[in-house]
């Protein structure tokens, strides 16, 4: 029997502009893989265009996470893995299988025995959280807050009484068009004393990372409107 | 006024022989900077030997963030800092101030207003959360559980049941030396349905990352003995 493919989970920037953050050995493995799974076909292609200008991209066999696409997409790569092929996973941004689909995906890979290699590479989440000089022994990533106000206020005073009560760093995020309004709820629901950490267009040349006293925010508060943002409510 | 320094946060290798996931970038970052604040000088000057060999050893400032030397680096370089001087934070392996010393320095920097620049770099924590295939959209890290035996059996049973009722993916570590026998706790404490996932020697030669149920782990028990592992708890 044939030696099995590996599961390349492959991290892309957080900006389109930065590839820095991509080392040279994923460079190395985006350059010797045809194949692989996707977000969106369209940003996946740039992404290894911009890495690898060289590489054919006739050549490259493309598969789609997405839920119209996802069941061919899983019978046609994990037959090609068992036959011995390597397949890299991509996510739009960041690294695949965190606030990210991928999951279910590499879910599979493990139950038929497929080998899963993790490549170093950016992630929002953790770039915020070790810029905020909060607690990185005990942190919850919460992912997207509840979108009607009331329940997103309650779960955010929540929130805050766990950082109070247990130290337990509590980081959540918010799709940029709506940072705004749950920055204004944050204001309004925390004490002034608690201590709040924004992290806004990580990796890109306009980025803004700050932690301060909710009472120092209301003071100074600034533009987040349709920038990407973590926010983090820390001791 | 001089313009103020900024501090870099930079990621160093999870183990000695790889330097693969530090990218040009950090590279170029690490050759730019003299003055460093870190855990262990000799392990600093080796990651900056081995990354930079040109770089000139003796021109080095090195700071150091162990409790005996805290108080005067951080005066010194803080004063370097409010000058205008870049300074770089490395931690031993990992990321700086993510189950790592290095958060209280930061807090200073935000309070004085330097900017905190992370860079991306390698995390045992993200790289296995990632390979696991549980849940990246909610998720814990709870750092060291309890040394003694029942303690800790009753912490992961906790765990265990907030994975059944919240989804939320619960990720622990253990000192190397008693990886065995937190993962004996495990396999005697959890329903053989639970899923946890084993990463072990994470970007080493002899990584070993699973996904099982605790029924399929009690059927091949891997000896993690002093070799360094997270443990996740996931749906």
């Amino acid at each position: 029997m044939s030696e099995r493919g590996k599961l390349y989970l492959i991290p892309t920037p957080l900006t389109d502009e930065n590839v820095n953050e991509i080392t040279d050995y994923n460079k190395s493995v985006v350059s010797a893989l045809s194949h692989f799974i996707v977000e969106d076909e369209k940003t996946a292609r740039r992404f290894i265009k911009r890495i690898k200008p060289e590489k054919d991209q006739s050549s490259l066999k493309i598969y789609l996470l997405n839920e119209h696409q996802y069941a061919n997409s899983i019978s046609e790569t994990f037959n090609l893995l068992k036959a011995g092929t390597d397949i890299g996973l991509l996510s739009d941004a960041g690294c695949p299988g965190i606030a990210d689909p991928g999951s279910d995906y590499i879910t599979i890979a493990h139950t038929i025995g497929i080998r899963v290699i993790p490549l170093s590479g950016p992630s929002s989440i953790f770039l915020s959280l070790m810029a905020s000089g909060f607690n990185g022994q005990q942190f919850t990533f919460n992912g997207y807050l509840p979108r009607d106000s009331k329940a997103r206020q309650q779960k955010i005073s929540e929130l805050e009484k766990q950082v109070m009560k247990s130290g337990i760093t509590q980081i959540f995020m918010e799709t940029p068009y709506r940072n705004q309004s749950i920055l204004n709820d944050i204001l309004s629901t925390c004490k002034n004393s608690t201590r709040l950490s924004i992290a806004c267009n990580i990796t890109s040349k306009n980025e803004f990372i700050s932690t301060k006293e909710i009472g120092a925010w209301k003071k100074s508060t600034p533009d987040l409107n349709k920038k990407p943002c973590i926010f983090i409510l820390g001791k």
